[in-house]
């Protein structure tokens, strides 16, 4: 099991053949630094598609050669986003990454049918994967982004995005603990219904690879000791790998609350689609981008 | 302003006269534990209602002379909080603590109209003051354990519980930040619609004593760079010290980070009745209980 990015980034860079990753309108200033440090450190190869004067100018100004960049001219972000998923479905890139576009844009070509990237009925997830220094090991939230109220089926799904993840991480079986405010069943709390359910699903083998409990609150989920106090057992509780938050708002203020009280060290990741998406926001600092790549590539 | 838990405790511990706080129900190991060591610091003084018998024993065993406490012997737990809540009625106390009683029971005493500590359509409220060390600060998040779902009128009234706790901690204007997922307004997105309202009605004059904006995401109300980064200006984004989250799933997520992964020092204070009430939770560490009790008495 990782321990934290640092040991993630060794194995990473340690790779012979790396990933190729292919950035829709690279013409961003910022995603570009996070591409050319990427390919310094050896974590993966880019193809940039977009405006190619002005990523050739900004390329340029880190000092890089733009002549040694594969780029590939499509100034409108639509057919640059359009462009970038058909070269990932004809197997001449393996990752898609958003540059500057809107999110809605990148993620309709994610979802466009010619490309095949989104299997049906699946469900498109982000996870935030923290490094946990006070336990020596990671952790990982979900849905942090994208589902803003996902029901009993959705949540499923989003554990099933979530644990082969985990398993790249070396969780071989990770521990699920679907969070409340509370650790006790409340007709009147539906995030407590939906825990039930989702525990009962997995005793009964609808729900596979991994061990889930819950509600449980965030305390008794990630603390030994809070459990303890609450008086739960049980292989999860005080030892989650994975948060399966209640809601979009609630995984949001877990993920932020992560980087800014927290100060941890953390990277996003999207899965769901048949290739990880990377997307980064413009608020993330640049080492927690150079991690949602890495984990893209892991 | 008060940096940190540090500063609260030497100006409490400064103070002449100790304010008395009543312990409902006070035979509980921990919190006679917390007790003692108030009392040593000389944070508070304390009356100890309960059964006298454990309670004596407790304190023996913390190599207390009993005889130097105030112990009313009422080992019945409802009889133990009313007796409590009547003492601070009558003013023979002035703060009442809950001991190894269920949280309803101590409540359901608080809101007895016999003693009148709640006034009518008062909403008692739960504010979670933290240290903030990346900035030197300190802020609070409300509601974290009591309100499941406030509605626009309840969370005006979390605003109002929350604003003379700030002032008291030496902001003299507070900047108060409604939480939502995003920065922008949706309307699929009930917070953020509660959210615009509290601005215009603080624009209207209907909510005083403080700034409002909002929604935020938790990072464009904490992070500067995060609020520039999103365009986000005026003088909340940023540099927020009241965090009003949407409802108690995000709040009691909120919470819980700040104590088990930003490991900061937190205290929770209860507002909305005529005195302050000291409600800790088991799970609570030593220090935080004894945070809770000196911004009682502040």
């Amino acid at each position: 099991m990782y321990a934290n990015f640092g040991e993630i980034l060794e194995v990473v860079k340690g790779r012979q053949e790396k990933r190729r990753i292919v950035i829709a309108a690279a013409q961003d200033h910022e995603v570009l630094e996070c591409a050319v440090q990427a390919r310094k450190q050896g974590i993966a190869s880019f193809i940039l598609v977009g405006d190619q004067q002005k990523i050739e100018e900004i390329l340029k100004g880190f000092g890089e050669d733009a002549a040694s960049w594969e780029i590939i001219n499509e100034p409108d972000e639509h057919k640059a986003a359009q462009k970038s998923m058909s070269m990932v479905a004809s197997g001449e890139a393996d990752i898609p990454m958003k540059g500057l576009l809107h999110t809605a844009t990148f993620m309709r070509a994610v979802f466009n049918k010619e490309y095949g990237l989104v299997a049906d009925k699946s469900v498109v997830s982000c996870i935030t994967v923290s490094e946990f220094p006070a336990q020596g090991r990671m952790i990982m939230v979900t849905d942090s982004a994208i589902n803003v109220s996902p029901d009993y089926d959705a949540k499923v799904k989003l554990i099933n995005n979530a644990v082969p993840l985990a398993v790249k991480l070396g969780i071989a079986q990770p521990k699920v603990a679907v969070i409340g405010a509370v650790e006790t069943v409340n007709p009147a709390m539906q995030e407590t219904i939906e825990a039930s359910m989702i525990c009962k699903a997995a005793e009964r083998g609808q729900i596979k690879g991994c061990l889930i409990d819950g509600p449980l609150a965030l305390d008794n989920a990630i603390s030994p000791q809070a459990a303890e106090v609450k008086g739960i057992s049980g292989p999860v509780a005080g030892q989650a790998d994975i948060l399966l938050m209640p809601n979009l708002l609630a995984g949001n203020v877990l993920d932020k609350a992560l980087r800014y009280f927290g100060e941890l060290k953390t990277g996003s990741y999207i899965a769901g689609a048949k290739v990880p998406l990377v997307v980064t926001s413009r608020s993330d600092s640049a080492a927690n981008k150079i991690h949602a790549i890495a984990l893209s590539v892991l």
